[in-house]
């Protein structure tokens, strides 16, 4: 057995050990020790900025790209932020012992579904050491125990910031061992997390789409798909063009990182004359690169420098200020375009007429469908959710934004008084 | 590419192509198909029985094993009980459609989520004809494609069905190619369907350990795993003794053969001499083979035939007229055993004491725990789900009996009137 095997093994067997009784505790000890998390984070704020700083030097002497770099970066202002966030997760209503449905069949029995924590979570990520705090407050809150793997970059970050979270919530009587991290950096320790069937109940990938294919390829365990998007905004030719423009806008240029901004533009031909020119200088003046046709691009005009569509462009989440824009013929070309290209995540209409918005909300296969709405309201604390811990792209179990009850199954309780099967 | 792996993708494209509009059909329109398939299989009846003549003289020629013949074989009644099923599921709720929850949010959106269908599902199974008319009918309800992949012995068979349930479904305005079935009896296809993750959402597997773990170790595709049961009776210190003793008995000899049947008894201490001694005599009487150690053969006396507990008897599903017994030392030692040797399926405490059976059914981990009843309840039909796809032993999407609502999954659906996010 290899060392991060071991590793891995001893500390799955401690959270297994602690999941019982995490299960069970009440909704105030859970929000205790959330509050000591936060409090916790708040004083031992010189360690943890020590420790960024030695992950923060190491990874620039390592070349690591930018965006990287200022993923990893912990200031006081943003472990501030984590500590408000955690107690934000004290307010959430807690979904464990739910009874979410109770009948009395035909035998006699009283069947009751009863809302349950899912167990033992394995959470695997990049360098964001938020994430680590994040995740654990959201896992206690729902009774689960969780195995924490990040970055190798945040990976002293994340030592400090684990220790804050495990000791805080014990000191508060959460049982020892409930909450994981993981310390090898070796590679080989995800692939073996994907295989511990008989420990971990769940695996959550959170990261890039590199990092959620690896686990989706590679888990012998039951996962939650998260984060990957190519959507769409289709401007129907009964669209309000200022609606249309201000919601395309939105869309791209609001946040154009994250994974439910718009990729690729549809526009109906019949109004593009009259549309595609003023919003294409909008686009521009907001430093949108846009990659479209020659026909788009001759009725675009001069004004605006364009690049030309490429293959593969109709596919690909940007996760930049960048976008696709083409044109088709109608209602049934913008849905078969969608099913083709999308990925399922967010995908909007714009248009005023009612009929054709409801049978584009019924026909699209997508996690969330919009009409008249930007696409970036995918999001679980926009949705009412509270607290998001990612948006699933399958179809199992959760669907787009995942909040606490997502973390959550369910058991069956039968009460009989000495029943037996006929 | 291999022939079986072009069949496969050539049905799994037409099947992905009448999604959209299968999705899509009314609750009458779905109900007249299922309608017309009842009524196809009985006037269709020798056709039926030839083509299963032919298979039942193959696997009897192969010395298939005597229970896979009776799976295997179908008679005029069988055929009639199928045809009956068929038309109990018109009688079953449509969940495609509902609106789960509704809420205008503070941005002024409004988000509901609402069920829809999973889209298209392989279901890869045993000889067991039935099973083609079961699950399409229900897949058709539930408005999910299918791709059906039968054991090998049972091809005449399932042809013929497969033929009746398309075109009665098709005639009654049903998309063509909602339904497939894979011809290929080649083992290797069975490995293609669990790496086609760009047409097919769900793989449920439908048989016995083997199969099962099989599609959860080779699985690139979200799967629903069933099936597999090592369940426990617990009687407490605090039972009624008569209670108990006619939940022991349903539980294992009811039916020895499905997933909740009983397969190790655990009896408190305190009362094994009072206890023990009488059910050791009811159960043999009953034809059931005990394996227990020395201090229960002692308790239990020479009266009964008794066999030793051999290792791994404790963690044996049985499927058959025999069970392990073994003595603990109240509530605590029995939750422990069984969350070391259950398989998180049906686990039931028989007692009257309330504080006890309380912890038991909040602490044990299972898709259903019950109080004073027998495990053998655990089926969508006695939980009041109307017809089971089969009984989920994960947790992940629905636990326990999945009925038709399991069978779909929920978009958010956001109308607006040109929202942006601030």
């Amino acid at each position: 057995m290899s060392e991060q095997e071991s590793e891995l093994l001893t500390k799955a067997e401690l959270a297994v050990r602690a999941r019982r009784s995490l299960g069970l505790m009440s909704t105030s000890q859970k929000n205790a020790a959330l509050q000591a998390i936060s409090g916790a984070l708040i004083r031992r704020m010189d360690e943890i900025i020590i420790a960024n700083d030695a992950d923060m030097e190491a990874a620039r002497r390592d070349d690591v790209q930018d965006y990287i770099l200022d993923r990893l970066l912990l200031t006081p202002e943003r472990v501030e932020d984590i500590a408000s966030a955690v107690l934000e997760v004290v307010e959430l209503p807690d979904p464990v012992g739910e009874t979410i449905e109770s009948r009395t069949v035909e035998s006699g029995i009283i069947v009751d579904r009863r809302r349950v924590p899912l167990g033992l979570i394995g959470i695997i990520f990049e360098s964001r050491p938020n994430v680590t705090v994040d995740i654990s407050a959201l896992c206690l809150k729902s009774g689960n125990c969780v195995i924490l793997r990040g970055g190798k970059e945040a990976i002293n970050s994340n030592k400090v910031l684990y220790d804050i979270v495990h000791s805080a919530s014990v000191s508060e009587g959460m049982p020892v061992g409930w909450v994981q991290l993981i310390e090898s950096t070796d590679r080989g320790v995800v692939g073996e997390m994907l295989s511990l069937r008989s420990h971990i109940d769940v695996v959550i990938p959170r990261g890039g789409k590199g990092l959620v294919s690896y686990v989706a390829d590679n888990s012998r365990i039951p996962i939650l798909e998260t984060g990957y998007g190519v959507c769409h905004t289709y401007v129907h030719a009964n669209a309000d063009f200022e609606k249309a423009s201000n919601i395309v806008i939105n869309a791209k240029v609001r946040r154009p990182s994250i994974c439910n901004a718009l990729d690729s533009l549809l526009i109906d031909r019949s109004i593009a004359e009259a549309f595609l020119p003023d919003l294409a200088r909008k686009l521009d003046r907001a430093g949108v690169e846009l990659r479209v046709g020659t026909e788009c691009s001759r009725i675009i005009g001069d004004g605006v420098a364009v690049l030309d569509l490429r293959d593969g462009d109709l596919d690909t989440e940007w996760n930049a200020l960048r976008m696709a824009i083409t044109l088709v013929d109608g209602l049934d070309e913008a849905i078969e375009h969608i099913q083709d290209h999308g990925s399922g995540h967010s995908e909007a209409i714009v248009t005023e007429d009612k009929l054709v918005g409801a049978i584009f909300l019924d026909e699209v296969d997508a996690a969330a469908v919009y009409l008249n709405a930007s696409t970036q309201f995918t999001d679980g604390g926009e949705f009412g959710l509270g607290a998001e811990i990612g948006i699933s792209t399958q179809k199992l179990h959760a669907r787009g934004p995942m909040g606490l009850r997502e973390m959550t199954t369910y058991k069956w309780v039968i009460t009989g008084d000495g029943h037996v099967r006929a």
